[in-house]
Order: C-alpha cells, then structure tokens, then sequence
C-alpha cells in the first residue's frame, strides 16, 4: 500500500507540473512578446524625441490626456505596481486585464513627450494583467492565482532588463520587506526564463552594460583591498539614503499634488510646465525620458555613467527632480530606469569624491540604489552578477545590502509588507 | 524637536554599528584562523594519508577514540550543526567552545585514516562554537546571540570553501526550509568576508575549479538551447532525489547503529570493518577522505569531473555509500564536500546518459545535490557563480531551484524548520 501511495503522490505532483507548463510557458510567452513589443516601441519613441524636439510641447496634452484616460477607462489600472503586490498579498478584486494595454501605451506616451520615467513598472504591470486575466479565465483559487501573479511579475522584469535570475527572485522578495518566501520559487524561475528568451526570440536586444576596471590580483593588506570595501560600504549607505529620499520625496509630491491640484489631469500639465521650464533653466535635454543613451553628444547618460574616469557631481540631483516630478504628477513609466541613472550618477560622484574607480562605483550604485528603493538586496545582487559578472559580485553585494539595510521602510511600492523590520 | 529624534535615532544606530563591527571583526578573523589552521591540517592528513597506506588500518582505533572522547568531555558539542541551528530557533544551553577543538581534531583525524567526510560541518560547528563562546563572555541577550551564532557559520562557511557570498546567504538560509529572513543580512556579509579574507591572509589556497564548456553564442531555437535546459531540469530532480536518499539514509542508518549497537563507541569500529572491505572488495581508496584530488592517478575526483569528456556512471554510488557509513557510524567531519562529489559524479554520468556536455553537468551536480540536502537553493546557486562563474548562472540556478523542488522536506540537518511547505 505505501508504495501505492507513492506513486499516486508522485502522479498528482506530474500532473500538478503538466498544469503549470501548460499555463506558465504560453503566458510568459504572452508577456515576453508584450515586453518585446514594449522595448521596440521605447526605442522608437526615444529616437522621434531626439529626431523632433519640438515634441516636448506636447508633454501638457499628452500627461492631461492620459491621466484623464485612466481616470476615465481605466478603472483599477491606475493601482499599478502596488495593486499587483496587494492581490498576491490579499485577493481582492483582481488585477485587471487592460492594465497591459494601459500602462503599455501611456508609458510609450511619456517618453515620446519627454518624462522622466522607466520601465520595469511596464514591465510588470504587463505581466501582473496578462497573469490576472489568465487567472480569472481559467477561475483559478487564490493560492494558484497568486503564483500566477508573481510568475507574471518575474516574467515581465525578466524579459525586460534581460536579466531572468534577478526577475524571478525580485517577484518574490518584493512583496514584504526583511523576507523572502520560497512559493514559487522553480515557476518564477521559468517564467522569467521564458519571458527573457521570447524578448530575444523577437529578436529585441537590451543594452550590453560593461565596466572596465578589473580589481588587481595583489592590492592593499593580505592581497585584500580592504579601504576599497570600506568605501564601497560607504557609498551603500549613501546609496541607501538617497533610495530612503526619492522613496519619500515621490510619496510625498504625491500627496502634495493630491491636495493642491484636486483635478488630477491638471497635475502633469503643471509639471509639464515645471519639467519644460528646467530643461530651459539648465540648457539641456539630459534628464528627460530613460537616460540609457542620447542621440547629444556630451549628455551623461547611464552607459556613459559606466565609462571610466568621469567627473559629474550633478547628474544625480537633476535626474532625481526630473523623475519625482514626472511620476508623481501622474505620467506613466517605471522608476526603475531612472534609480538606475541616479544610482550610476552617484557612484560616479561618490568615486570621484572618494578616489575609487568611478566605473566600479557607478555599477554598485546602478544596482544598490534600486536595492534600497524597492528592498530587494538579493534580486539587486543578482542583478548585478547577471549584468557586470561575477568578478565584482564582493563590492556589488556590499552596496546593496548596505543600501538595503540603510534605506529604512520607504519603499516606492506603497503596499509592500514588513516581515522583518531593519533594526 | 525631530530633527533631535533623528540625531539621536542616527547616533544610536551608529553606537550599534560599532559595537558590532567591534564584536564580529575580531570573530570572524579568529574562525577564518581556525579554518585557515583546519584547511592546512586537512591537506597535511590527505597527503600523509597517501604516503602511509597502512593508516587506514588505524580507522577503528580513530573511529573508537573519538566517539568515546566526545561522550566523555565532549558535553553537547556532539549535537554539531543540528545543535547551532537548534540554538539559533531556541536558545537553550548554548553552543559550548570546547566543540572547536573536539570537531577540529576529530575531523582531522577521520581524515588521516580514510573516513569519507567533508569540511563544511567543521567549518561551521568552528565558527559557531567561537560565536557561542564569545556571546556567552560579553553576556548577549538572546536576540544578539542569535545573531552572532549566524555570523559564526558564516565565517566558517565563506572562510572554509572561498566563497563568502554564499556563507552569507547560507547563514541565513540554512535555518528553515522555504524561507529567508534578512535578520543578520549585513551582519552575516561582513563575517563572511573577514573569514574569508583571514584564510587568504594566511596564505591558504583554495582549490580552484574550472570547467571548459563555454555556451555557443548561437545554439537551439533562436538562439536559445531550450533542449540543454530542458535537461538540465531533469537532471536537477535527480539531483534532488539522489540528496533526499542521502538524507534519508544517514538518518535511517543512524538510528539503525543506535538500535543495534548500543555502545556508540563500538560503532565506528565496525563501520571500519565495512570500509576497509569495500576498500579490498573494489580495489580502490578513491572514495577514502575528501575526494578532493587523489596522489594516485586514475582515480576519480572531484576536480577530475570538472574535465571535459569523461564516462563514469558509478562513483556517485560509491562515494554516497562510503559517506553514509562513515558520518552515520560516529567519524566527524562535513558532509558537504562528498555531496560536492556525490553530485559532479552524478552529473557526469548524467550528462554522459542524455548527451551534455560532462563538465557543465558536473559542476550543476556539484551545488545542485547540495542545495538539496540542505534545503538552500539561492547559497547554492550563489556560490556556483563564485566557483563557475556568472556564464553558467541560469544552468545553475535551474539545477539548484529543481533539485531543491524535488528534494522534499529531508534534509542533512535535522533541526531545520520547515517555514514554507514544499508541495
């Protein structure tokens, strides 16, 4: 009889893996071909942005027209990232399907005016609405549908940065601060797999970051070079802070814009305004839409961020403004991006400050500032192994865990959990 | 009045801060030292234990010396791993020093005579035991002790194989199955690298691996080798099986030995007689000691499965044989190591059956078993792109994330709580 049990145990569990292919593969195939499209549709708005200038006067009509859209149609769609993390914490009434849609176009429709803005809240909001509406048609249970949700989460990050380790630890410790919780821990894994090979599939490339320094094989005491970790240690916290500033500076305009402009579509053309006004104040067009390249020559950008030997003590400040204005008021996009230009900007300050290799510093802080921002020391990690290799997996691990353990509670998703406060 | 808070608040986290950088600095280098002392005495065992064949002979005279020297001074120290984890869940009678030098020497010796064991229990019940004594002298309260218990494995396990990554994050892992909490993350990262970086002061080498295959920049359906994946993943439950009979056999015949052989010094003497007759009955010492390298050519071993092209469908069983007697008898010593050759022996055999490349196989097989028996998927995966590098990551984190999946609830140590239910 044991045996028996055995192998009906063993049947149910084959059965349970068919189920999971069955739905995983074709919905991360959905979510990649989406992201896919997604990034093609970026590149070609941040190109007809560079080609006509004159599209930034349009940030006013297209922020008003969007805002106004998702008040309009887009019933629960304008939760975002924060709805897709409270349905997997608490089912409720799901996460619509025309989110994808939604997000997809009004954040093409930002970079294409000019805001401040990035991707990977796309990314995953096109996973969490394909997930949510597949869930829905197959009247999926709420255990079933919150894996799905996390699959759709790690599917969508994955495919878009190209980094499908880091996609599918993010889907699971972004939900709640100081844990991570083994659920889905193998359908994360393929989810983001295959959302990451279908993006290439398509034949859509992501942006080959690289940085030059080499650490020495024989440096500072015993061959360790420890007052380079020390620093590094330092700039994590500083990284952190910065994560803890624009966390609370976004959640606080927010919450300004919230009680002085009652009329929300009225909010981006102000900051359309205040966005338009500072690229004349400051004579350049750098801080407007991703940052990952720049058809100007001389603008900082963040793969100029990881060339060696830089000088900008700046760059950070203004691209910090630029985002807290564009997203709070309303436009549409991820933050991610834009952590990553502030990140790689800092790093590039900090390590001339500190005399440490601003290449090296400006890839801790790519990643450790978005480690602080969204608790993910881990995903960030990875993340970093995944984009740079493993040679600087040492100073990549202190950064993050460092910006982690120095960003406090502020999270720039609202409706993350603490599981284990930082102390 | 806040900005007084915040200073204060700062100011006590900066007096925390230094006491523990206070506390685990001179911790960690003292458990690096110890490992570092341990590495040294270990490959000092392994090459006497070549030179002078007739040592084996010694085994049982070893074997009953030890178990009958930890009953009679060792206190609890005999508890190993199981107890320090148990010490981490519930604080209870602490974890006693005198477990150091007892584990030291014992595993030094079960090496000299040939027992079958590893180095990673060493390591940690070192770093654990010099935590535990040093908690006990500054009279932490319970929730500091637990930390620095977590700081002391590690160090012990970061300093003992090279790779303070995945000491960190295996401290933290190790305690429940399903779950990691960030408690210790920065406090862990730091323990792990002065143990680390204590070894290499010292001068002690670690074995470097190193397999050849590199990935084809254009293989499989567009460009990806979903065919290699998809048997990667097959190998990955076979790999948590074969870490699941691993378990289950220790612990099946640990409590046979304690049903039948009541006198627990009695049992290594026999478990001798049955080593010695494998030895004569195969004609072969390779699966004798760590497995590591071997002074007699021909043999199988742990860097030999890392070299392209081998055929071997048999070691595993052996070394998974030789292991489970020695460890279950009452020899000290890790087990982490003989899973480390369990799995890259099982993998190429593996990988010779289903037409991989032998070399990648082995060195998914190398973390992959062990992330199953100890329930640790993210230290494994981590610490394969320490050892391998960040090309194989994703081959890796699909063997280690499977091979955890399948593993079910066993697992080496017997106190781990499960947090999250496998299903």
């Amino acid at each position: 009889m044991r045996d028996h049990g055995f192998f009906h145990r063993q049947g149910r569990k084959l059965s349970r893996l068919a189920f999971w292919l069955a739905v995983l593969v074709p919905l991360s195939v959905a979510v990649g071909s989406a992201v896919a499209l997604f990034l093609w549709s970026l590149e070609w708005a941040t190109q007809t942005r560079f080609d006509l200038p004159w599209l930034i006067w349009l940030m006013p009509v297209a922020g008003f027209a969007m805002v106004w859209a998702y008040q309009r149609f887009g019933g629960a769609s304008g939760g975002g990232n924060s709805l897709i993390v409270d349905e997997i914490h608490q089912p409720g009434g799901g996460v619509p399907l025309r989110m994808a849609p939604f997000i997809l176009v009004s954040t093409v429709l930002t970079h294409l005016v000019g805001g401040s803005a990035g991707r990977e809240g796309t990314a995953v909001q096109i996973g969490g609405a394909l997930a949510g509406g597949l869930g829905r048609r197959l009247s999926l249970e709420a255990p079933s549908m919150r894996i799905l949700l996390i699959c759709g989460i790690a599917a969508g990050f994955g495919a878009v940065f190209g980094t499908p380790l880091a996609g599918a630890i993010f889907a699971l410790e972004v939900l709640m601060i100081g844990r991570i919780q083994y659920d889905a821990l193998l359908p994360a894994l393929l989810a983001a797999l295959v959302g990451h090979w279908t993006v290439l599939a398509w034949g859509v490339g992501h942006v080959h970051y690289e940085i030059s320094f080499i650490p020495s094989e024989i440096t500072g005491w015993f061959g360790v070079d420890i007052l380079l970790y020390a620093k590094v240690a330092v700039a994590g916290l500083a990284f952190g802070l910065c994560a803890r500033a624009f966390a609370e500076a976004s959640h606080g305009l927010t919450a300004l814009w919230t009680r002085f402009v009652p009329y929300a579509p009225l909010r981006p053309v102000i900051a359309s305004a205040l966005i338009i006004g500072l690229v004349y104040a400051l004579d350049t067009r750098a801080y407007l839409g991703l940052g990952v390249w720049s058809a100007i020559p001389g603008d900082p950008t963040l793969t100029g961020f990881l060339q060696p030997g830089l000088t900008d003590y700046t760059s950070w400040f203004w691209k910090f403004l630029f985002t807290v204005i564009t997203l709070s008021a309303g436009f549409k996009g991820g933050e991610v991006t834009p952590l990553f230009f502030i990140g790689a900007a800092l790093g590039v300050a900090l390590g001339a400050l500190m005399g440490v290799p601003t290449d090296l510093m400006a890839a801790i802080g790519f990643v450790a500032v978005f480690a602080g921002a969204t608790n993910t020391p881990l995903a960030c990690m990875i993340m970093g192994i995944e984009l740079f290799g493993a040679t600087h997996a040492v100073p990549l691990a202190i950064g993050c865990f460092t910006a982690y353990a120095a960003s406090g509670h502020a999270s720039i998703y609202g409706t993350q959990r603490i599981a284990v406060a930082k102390t």
